[in-house]
């Protein structure tokens, strides 16, 4: 755990030199707008410490797969994230001394990520080798009104000298992935351009062949008077440059404003992709800095308006949630339901492919909550886009008939993961995918989601499902060998309640949306029947005979489900009485001891109790609670929001509060000794669902908003906001009341504490 | 499956030239003799398909570990059998014309292994592409007399021109593995010398620092008559050779002589290696050709005279067991308790590190039976020499209090495997090593192992098995959580039966010899007591508790033990019901299908009851049997052999014959499609274990041989020989009788057809 991050209500700041820890910053200070984004890297040369990353979302390279022991059913290839060109970069000569960071004694040093409007700014004073000193700002930001465009301001003043300076401005696409796994680069040139002032690649990513054309276009000004100049060009492989030196005066400072832009061919024709690119920098570069700068606060506001989340009374706590806020706004935007929401967004490489289940299971709630219902449509767009895939991937593993089997970890609906234990056998991420169907359902009441696209992602699940169970003559019941749960610390398992609870639900939800179709589709129905061959009666009885038999391993005394058949064989020993020393155990212990030990990785039977909380009274929830949190080792950063969520249903109010803290600020505080590589951003979904539905107790029932708020004792207040279905409101809790305000013009129907409201548009409720 | 090998009682003949199966000869026809080996390829240059192969005995390189995903307890590195010095090599070229078979047209081709007489030949008559006729013939072997040196006589025939024929015998140091992780080269050169007729070089193994002097002799004759040279000495990094060019005329032969050494600095020191090695050069040089191999001759006659196996009617099954054990003994000579056998032994590199627990389970018996009982000693001592690496392989994985977990894979005492699900969990391989020390003194009544090093290895392994189960209150057992027993095709399961028992046993057996040192070696025992720490009372009084209180899981229905907890859980279906196209299902299912099946890759359960036979009658046996033999599929070559033995047990004489004909001829007829990587050499112990054991009814039990011979209806008849305590019997067996022979000067207790007798010396049975 590092804390040099200083706490402040809206900023990420770093104010003094940390060379050790750049990389850390530099994933914190991402960018990112959706479209395209990068880690806070410096703009000028820097030999230090750290990790050049830009990213261009949906754009991938199918590495070649790379494991210690094949496994039939392994791809051979999996999609990667892919590092894309900097354009960021401006190399400064001072003389003949090269600007470098790491070269120059760092007489202060300032870098901030504002939250509240999207930019990164950095200032420093560096005296170089040679006594020279040098007064650098610069200001940085990912346009979310121009999303094919970002943008720099970066100035360099000369306190103590007179001299040349040269400025270097430079698009470079010669880069490598880190984690390629045959030190390859991706990217072949396509053609390039340069000119006095801008310059283009297009590069053509190996195998996938996608096109990005990545520009730049600036200007040049002294102490705030725009430069004419003649620079010299400079080409070589994958790489352009513009260098022009200036005589600068001891006290003078120099300013370049560079536009950067972005396209693929993803969205553009190839044959017009320069072309096109050009239009969007040069309609960039019209507006210029401060308008562009000004734009983009303005749509960040808007965003803000619709998701802040307000703490009083605890700097960090409300840095945190809003870091986590605005880190998911900035990976996905919602506009293309081709995109999703990477594990590390544009922060980092970390992990081949892009989509886990995290993204149903822990960021759609968020995205329903506070974003228009088609950014969460479009989220599950996304997976009925890869339908085929996933059948094709079950196929693979032997599975017939349209059985669909997700992926694990993916960029095209493609397999990217290979751990036979994972890819193969943590199947219950496919009761994820069919859940969020019903969630996005049940918050937004769209039913007209099922018959064009939900009910075939439900009938290739519920296909798996039905394949994947066998009857055993043992249980006289059907039971489901060889998974892992969300708890990855066990492997292998027979009979996970989760899974096996996700496939029984499943078969219901598929059997409900069957009987829904033929009633209200019946046209669309009966073409989606031929399409899928779907012999209605022989499967909905067949699904049936496995809902009504389904086994669950069950304790008769303690009188809760258990995680698997055999969890009662281990010895259960509560974590409070395991030494620190052996804390984290997955830094601690072999794997095999981890395997064999009680200890949880993430909520996994929880799981089952927090999605179907509604089957299950309060004192059950909490049995299970008591007996599954203390062995809880909360190694994954997607566990603690559940038993938050949970444990605030049952009124416990302190570990619920324990629970936020572990998530909140995760990555600021580098909790994991991890966030170099990029930032934890599906876990910020997490929690954000923590708070909202932990402390606000928010939930979406029967067509109806629930809210049962309580505030932590550590702090003043919080207010929260929310959408649902048109309306918008805004809930503030403080020691001595809860006020709830509905800021739109459409009345909502709530239940608060137990009673029913409807709210009027632009009404208040006061408890 | 492949049969271009000629069935020959005592021959491996390829009479045609098959350059597409070249790799497969080269393996099936390599030469070794237990300090040095190497693969069946070709003196001259061959531009085909080969994989050049030559390995010295105990030479190993700590490869960099590569894993997909990384788990802790891995190693960082592990040992690979290294690919040494090419020492073969002789370059023929004619006029200007390189001879490279594979520019030339073959016109003839003969390559066999003569497995009586230990050595390899190969003629062919090639045209080249000018038209030039060589008629060229190769003898090979490594003797097992002068075992540091190997011999070739090569000679080639102008049939069709007079010219110019130059011969360049060289040393290639420069080799690399084909299995090297990062593509390195392992061997950096320390010295080299070439002169008029020899030359050596000296290489050291990166990181371990081996030293190999390897080195050649050579003399030269055309039609018989000795020629003096001069010859061009040429050296490059790791290579020396002698080029000569003679003027050959029609008709005439050209001969060269060349004897090769290796001598690694295991066995001499570094600053002498050059000189022994000369003096071991020049010995053999001196005898010569001719009388090196009649003195290897000779002393493979003595190896085939304890070890031979004649099976009448059926050359295909004369050649197979002959091959097996041919193998076996090139493999291992039991001369150097550091040596083990190796899973491919000298015939290829596949699968780091060298020693499995096959060494223990399938070659031990082999040893006892037909060799001096040093060299099975020797095999024990080399586990022994490991102990202190396997308690520090315990301690990586969480163990305490000198707990010993032996390798699964291991060249020198560290792990060399890196899947979890073997790595941590295949640990009955720890009670093999035990067992192993049991079956031993059990044949030899060397009870003297135990007070210097038996009761070591014991108490290790004893203390992991305490640490490694874990009271269950489930169960009110002790139980063991997270193991993979010998099926493959099981991973992680909890109470593998056979794991158990092993444990148990273990168990028992070690307060047996607490027990028996206390009586009989009260002094040793006290100071063993106090090396280890050996806390008497508590210690076995804990091991008492976990015998008695082991859990087992059982089906009362079936009156069977269970391979493990949840097996019954499985869709049980014989493998006759399952189509042929779904086998191998380790070739055509995906991993996660294979793994919740029902099938067994190898005996598991019956591994235990082959083990453990005395504990139970045949009709138990027969039960288990016939429950698991129907699922089970024998993809792995260690398989058919217990069930061998079992169904001979039972009575079931045709499956006895199906399991042996699937192990004898394994890669004979390349049944695996892997013949090429190099042979199964521990599973040819399965296969002698398979006959003796299985057809012959051999046991030693309670100081007296068991026999029960029967002979499969397809033979006309058969015979072997084993040893026993000095004792040398040759059992025959036809449809009419069994013949008992004694051969020695040794009595011997026998039992045969349940009827005692004391065979006198050269004394004879006949029944």
């Amino acid at each position: 755990m590092k804390d040099f991050i200083i706490h402040d209500n809206w900023k990420v700041i770093e104010d003094q030199y940390h060379p050790e820890w750049n990389e850390i910053s530099e994933s914190l200070m991402s960018l990112g707008n959706g479209r395209m984004g990068g880690r806070a890297n410096f703009e000028e040369k820097f030999s230090g410490k750290t990790l050049q990353g830009n990213y261009v979302a949906g754009v991938y390279y199918p590495d070649k797969t790379r494991v210690g022991w094949w496994k039939n059913g392994y791809p051979d290839y999996f999609a990667k994230v892919l590092n894309g060109a900097n354009w960021i970069g401006i190399d400064i000569t001072v003389g003949e001394e090269e600007l470098d960071l790491a070269e120059c004694e760092v007489l202060d040093f300032h870098r901030e990520l504002d939250m509240k409007e999207g930019h990164l700014v950095r200032r420093f004073t560096a005296k170089l080798p040679s006594g020279k000193i040098v007064e650098v700002k610069s200001q940085r930001f990912m346009s979310i009104v121009d999303s094919e465009t970002g943008a720099i301001r970066y100035s360099v003043k000369a306190v103590n000298f007179q001299d040349k300076v040269t400025i270097k401005p430079y698009v470079d696409f010669d880069v490598m992935n880190k984690d390629t796994n045959y030190d390859e680069k991706f990217w072949n040139e396509v053609e390039k351009e340069v000119s006095n002032g801008e310059g283009f690649i297009t590069a053509e990513t190996r195998k996938t062949l996608f096109h990005v054309t990545t520009g730049m276009k600036y200007q040049i000004f002294i102490d705030g008077e725009k430069q004419s100049f003649k620079a010299d060009l400079e080409e070589r492989v994958k790489y352009i440059s513009n260098i022009t030196s200036f005589d600068i005066k001891e006290g003078q400072t120099i300013t370049i404003e560079k536009i950067g832009v972005n396209l693929s061919s993803e969205y553009a024709e190839k044959s017009d992709l320069v072309d096109q690119a050009k239009v969007f920098l040069n309609k960039a570069f019209e507006k210029g800095f401060d308008q562009m700068l000004d734009e983009h606060k303005k749509a960040w506001e808007v965003k803000w308006e619709t998701s802040d989340i307000i703490i009083e009374g605890d700097a960090a706590a409300q840095q945190g949630i809003r870091f986590n806020i605005f880190q998911l706004n900035q990976t996905y935007t919602g506009e293309d339901p081709r995109l999703n929401i990477g594990p590390k967004g544009f922060t980092g490489e970390k992990y081949g492919g892009s989509t886990y289940w995290d993204t149903e299971a822990y960021c759609l709630p968020f995205y329903l909550a506070t974003a228009p219902e088609e950014i969460s449509k479009n989220l599950l767009l996304y997976r009925y886009k890869h339908l085929d895939r996933a059948i094709e991937n079950a196929k693979k593993l032997g599975f017939k008939n349209g059985a669909a089997l997700y992926p694990m970890v993916t960029m095209n609906g493609e397999e990217c993961h290979n751990e036979w234990e994972i890819t193969f056998e943590e199947i219950h991420r496919n009761g994820a995918i069919a859940f969020a169907i019903y969630e996005y359902i049940r918050y937004t009441n769209d039913f007209e989601y099922l018959a064009p696209y939900g009910f075939e992602v439900l009938l290739g699940i519920s296909r798996f499902w039905t394949q994947r169970v066998n009857w055993s003559n043992y249980q006289n019941k059907y039971v489901m060998l060889g998974v892992t749960g969300p708890n990855e610390y066990e492997n292998n398992v027979d009979n996970n309640y989760h899974t096996n609870r996700l496939a029984q639900w499943t078969l219901q939800y598929t059997r409900e949306a069957v009987a829904y179709l033929k009633e209200n589709h019946a046209a669309e129905y009966a073409s989606l029947k031929e399409k899928w061959n779907f012999n209605e009666e022989e499967e909905v009885s067949k699904w049936t005979h496995i809902i009504d038999n389904m086994y669950f391993p069950y304790d008769e005394t303690r009188q809760i489900f258990l995680q698997q058949d055999n969890f009662l064989n281990k010895e259960i020993i509560p974590t409070a009485e395991m030494g620190a020393e052996n804390r984290p155990i997955n830094q601690k212990w072999s794997w095999d001891r981890i395997l064999r030990s009680c200890y949880i990785k993430q909520a996994d039977t929880l799981q089952s109790l927090y999605l179907f909380e509604d089957d299950f009274d309060v004192e059950t929830i909490k049995r299970h609670f008591d007996f599954y949190e203390p062995i809880t080792v909360h190694e994954s950063s997607l566990s603690p929001c559940i038993h938050n969520i949970l444990a605030s249903k049952i009124g416990n109010q302190e570990k619920a509060y324990e629970m936020y803290l572990r998530t909140a600020r995760l990555d600021l505080d580098d909790y994991n000794n991890d966030t170099e590589d990029g930032l934890h951003i599906t876990s910020m979904g997490g929690t954000w669902m923590g708070f909202v539905m932990g402390f606000g107790g928010f939930r979406a029932r029967n067509n109806r908003l629930i809210l049962n708020p309580f505030l932590p004792k550590e702090w003043k207040g919080y207010s929260f906001k929310v959408n649902f279905r048109g309306a918008h409101l805004k809930v503030q809790t403080t020691h001595d009341h809860t006020i709830i305000e509905n800021i739109s013009d459409v009345a909502c129907d709530l239940t608060v504490f137990d009673k029913e409201y409807t709210l009027a548009a632009n009404d208040t409720i006061k408890l």
